[in-house]
């Protein structure tokens, strides 16, 4: 077998979910791509490897020492949304809901992956809501074991900001779901946030 | 949101099956990842596009002139094995029950994909059989509809050699398949061609 074609799919079956079947197909696909497309994700690959730091403030991903968002003098310096991952910061931008900052944790706490508390940047966030000036703090962290174990520790360490708001993001029937396949967690919650509509 | 990650989220979607969402995955993954890995695999990406090149006698993709089976003394030159694609010769390789050459069409003809015969590489087939020395041609396509049409296009143009052996690989029910799950065609295939036990 050509080498060259042996080590691109030796590489690409080194991502998450692609096996070798899998990076073969992808391999075909690079040569049906202009080579100037090529070279231009394999640069976008390289640079964003070498050069992205992480926002000295939030811990998104970012060009610079701080992020674009943490840069914007047009958001709200006051709320701080507390977000696991840098996805997620990408998930709520896109709905276009929200004008405060964000922090990323870089994870959720799970003892069965050896995640501790340590490893998130919680620290960072406690010394911004130490520095003052932030009113209120959303946790926007999942719904999962990790994310709830998260969650109170989370609502532990604050208990040192007595003046904080600190509210969570609502659960219950997600829009499009239906309720006969919602969990009795989501259901007991969404029953127990209901809402009276005006009429 | 960073430039470094717009980028590197928007090569990455173009690969095929890679939405923006896996696409932001593996951009992760790529963080976790050494510097170095990362660029062992963007310059594997970019070698294989510019460097690559078809091997002249049998289409198949090599580093030189010739590929590593073809340049091969000790490959049964008498034999040509014919298959659509490059991944066909690596699992026919896996299976190490051949030691013939192949010959590779780069497709099936297909009128819905617009595919013709001449977009595929079987005037170089013919050219390799008329220049002798091949004394059987093992057509090796998928039994689909564009499968069968290659088929029926190759056994045609191969009547112009009366001497040449020409063969099909066995039809029949796969390894770990089920008959029950098994279409009709291949349970008729494999019935037709039922071999007697040896007792």
């Amino acid at each position: 077998m050509s080498k060259l074609l042996d080590d691109v799919v030796g590489e690409l079956a080194k991502l998450p979910g692609v096996g070798r079947r899998t990076a073969l197909r992808l391999s075909m696909h690079l040569l049906r791509m202009e080579r100037e497309q090529v070279g231009d994700m394999a640069g976008a690959m390289t640079r964003f490897r070498n050069e992205i730091r992480y926002c000295v403030r939030c811990n998104n991903l970012s060009d610079e020492e701080l992020c674009p968002i943490c840069a914007n003098p047009a958001r709200d310096r006051s709320t701080v949304c507390v977000v696991e991952q840098v996805g997620d910061v990408m998930s709520i931008e896109n709905s276009r809901q929200y004008n405060g900052l964000y922090h990323v944790l870089g994870g959720v706490i799970s003892p069965m992956q050896g995640i501790a508390p340590s490893d998130l940047k919680i620290d960072l966030l406690l010394e911004n809501i130490a520095r003052g000036g932030i009113r209120e703090v959303i946790l926007a962290v999942s719904t999962t074991v990790e994310g709830e174990t998260t969650l109170f520790y989370l609502l532990n360490k604050l208990k040192q900001f007595p003046d904080l708001k600190v509210t969570t993001i609502a659960r219950g029937i997600g829009f499009g779901d239906e309720i006969e396949y919602a969990d009795e967690l989501t259901i007991a919650h969404a029953l127990h946030n209901r809402r009276e509509v005006s009429r």
